[in-house]
């Protein structure tokens, strides 16, 4: 019934051979590997040197070759290897977030045009099969937003940091020893990394595409020991939530650390896992969670993907296709809990609403409902440190001023 | 692109009118329905009557319709209606978990010689997409246990009784006015309907066809005072745990209330909430957490397999046509609790490995390995109250001889 598929391989990092692995312990699957491109050929590898080439053209020119599959780090280069391949007539699955989120509306015409399916459920929350299922089952619900831990290295970071009291360093360090941080660091600490993959589930959940750049990250390379301890002492976790709502016809979407309370659906998801919860209006609160980061993990969502073409799946990207006119808006409040040492960096004014302020021992705290606006030039500084609060929540602009016109009228 | 797909429903219940309103409500479906048939065509209904009919041929002979979409209570009439609509060439969607366990292997053959699709997200475990996934995503892996709620009534009466305090059987009427719980409450309480859905999901899961009658399931009518008061002393929550295991070529699986602790994933599911956790070679532990009952929630399960149906969607039952040899077996011990008033209910030469005993306020308990035969035995009385104990796992026969034989080499 199914057709074997032969597969063209680029990159054998973590993910490629924790496919390779995968592939070789599965029987279920109908596809092999049959060449694997590598920038070094010299380099030392676990498996023999005649599965390898360093040249693309030997899997991009291989017409037995059904699927390119692309694992490497390099965004730009793995951006002109999909076209070739989309202009090969070969499927492509992908791992790489920053590629995606980059060039996604190019890459969904691309599709259209060479006739040929995309797949990159591992590029979002490892082996949580979110795309497929924000694709597959929510075509018919309303969807109303999107949030969840979308790096595992961060939040294997913060676990460590909370539980056992481990040193930042230290902890980024050890997540990058076990394989769960990208090798620039930054793309994880500084929100980067699950910025991408909002923005790639944005598109699934909203249809609607948005540039990265459009979309604030906030990391955690901020967090200070003082926000550990007034987490601690009220019974929070920090966490790093990805999220995004619609509300009218506009999208919003940030990644900031959070207080999160211990009943939160957040809390409990430790070291490298990631969740997912989808808010629809009938399946109302759906969470998903499983392992975000690690070669298995992730070669496990790249394999489901070639599964997947085995039997000619295709993302219908089906509310794109609705008559949509959303658009992606940076117009909204939020709650934050602002940190600063010099007292002219942050002002009462600078929030819409000004909710309370304190200092103790030099330092300056101050929350409130503030602009996303405001947030990204406080977040361009490393003096002022900004974490949500536990029951924060997008507010459009919209939204509050029909909240203003209803208690003055 | 997609074809309007016109459907008749049979019963308009709770879940009936949920997916009469959300059908209503979204523009996303290419779905109508035709004509609704009801048993008792005199009674009031919230919308015009000219939308019913009590004569089942009226849906089952019209040409026009394409899907039959069963949401009634009886079971025995639940399948001769399935079995008439695919034999008139119409595919069928049904949330009736009694009658897919029961029949799930003569369905799987009934729509290869009909061709024609049955779907039944809806059946097992509301708005969490698990048949789906374990469909959908898992072909490629190698899945060795599926444990979760699988019954959002008993999650709630528990909920409300270690929460709030409330007595048994002001929690059960609660649920029932919430419409959580079934018409026959015993099916809830008893454990047989998660029974039924664990039944399904181990085909989905395992490629395996097992009878409802071969599952064990304890309910949660048996727990009393003490064992609260035991849970409540320890930091556990009760829950009642539907879980399946594969060993070598056998499958396991039962239903019963356990003691969970803190850390477990299942702890802060609370309410009508469901959850399932996968345990894959390569994925590892993802967990699913959903709305598991309510008129929403299966209503927009059933709408997606509706959905589904509008590119032709079918079950592969993968894991059936892969030369599989697995088969469903009882021959396994789990840790329990077991407590009991008369002190020759229960000895210590009726454990495997006796763990702990002891008597309080004429009480007794003890703790240790038993056999699942031994557990079904005991659950046919009142008189013996069975919890499986926080870490408890299923060892099948095999494994512990195995054990044995290597303790004694």
């Amino acid at each position: 019934m199914k057709k074997k598929l032969k597969l063209g391989l680029f990159g054998f990092g973590c993910v490629g051979q924790g496919l390779y692995h995968v592939l070789e312990e599965t029987s279920g699957i109908k596809a092999e590997i049959k060449k694997i491109c590598v920038k070094h050929p010299d380099k030392v590898r676990p498996i023999p040197a005649d599965r390898f080439t360093y040249r693309k053209e030997d899997l991009l020119l291989d017409e037995q070759i059904d699927v390119i599959v692309e694992l490497i780090d390099d965004a730009d280069a793995a951006f002109t290897i999909l076209k070739e391949a989309l202009q090969h007539g070969k499927h492509v699955v992908t791992a790489n977030k920053k590629m995606l989120a980059e060039h996604l509306e190019e890459i969904y015409h691309l599709q259209q045009r060479y006739n040929r399916s995309v797949l990159y459920e591992g590029a979002v929350c490892g082996s949580i099969p979110i795309i497929r299922n924000l694709e597959e089952y929510y075509d018919n619900d309303l969807i109303s937003g999107i949030e969840g831990i979308f790096n595992g290295s961060t939040n294997y970071i913060l676990t460590k940091v909370f539980e056992e009291r481990k040193g930042y360093h230290e902890a980024l360090r050890q997540a990058q020893e076990l394989g769960f941080a990208e090798s620039d660091p930054s793309l994880d600490v500084k929100g980067f990394d699950p910025k991408f993959k909002l923005a790639i589930a944005i598109t699934h959940a909203f249809g609607v595409f948005v540039k990265p750049e459009h979309i604030l990250n906030i990391g955690i390379d901020n967090i200070d020991a003082l926000d550990l301890k007034f987490a601690q002492d009220n019974g929070y976790a920090i966490k790093l939530v990805a999220r995004a709502v619609k509300a009218g016809n506009e999208v919003f979407g940030l990644v900031a650390p959070q207080f999160v309370e211990r009943q939160h659906n957040l809390y409990p998801v430790r070291n490298e896992y990631n969740a997912v919860t989808v808010v629809g209006a009938f399946a109302e609160r759906q969470l998903f969670v499983g392992k975000g980061a690690g070669s298995y993990p992730t070669g496990s969502a790249v394999l489901s993907d070639i599964s997947a073409l085995t039997y000619d799946y295709r993302y219908e990207y089906k509310k794109l296709t609705q008559g949509n006119t959303h658009r992606f808006s940076n117009e909204a409040y939020l709650e934050a809990f602002i940190r600063f040492d010099q007292p002219e960096l942050v002002r009462m004014h600078d929030f819409e609403e000004f909710h309370s302020g304190y200092a103790a021992n030099g330092h300056h705290y101050m929350t409130g409902l503030v602009s996303l606006e405001k947030l990204r030039s406080w977040a361009a500084s490393a003096k002022v440190g900004i974490i949500l609060t536990p029951k924060t929540r997008i507010v459009s602009y919209i939204e509050k001023n029909r909240e203003q016109a209803c208690s003055a009228a």
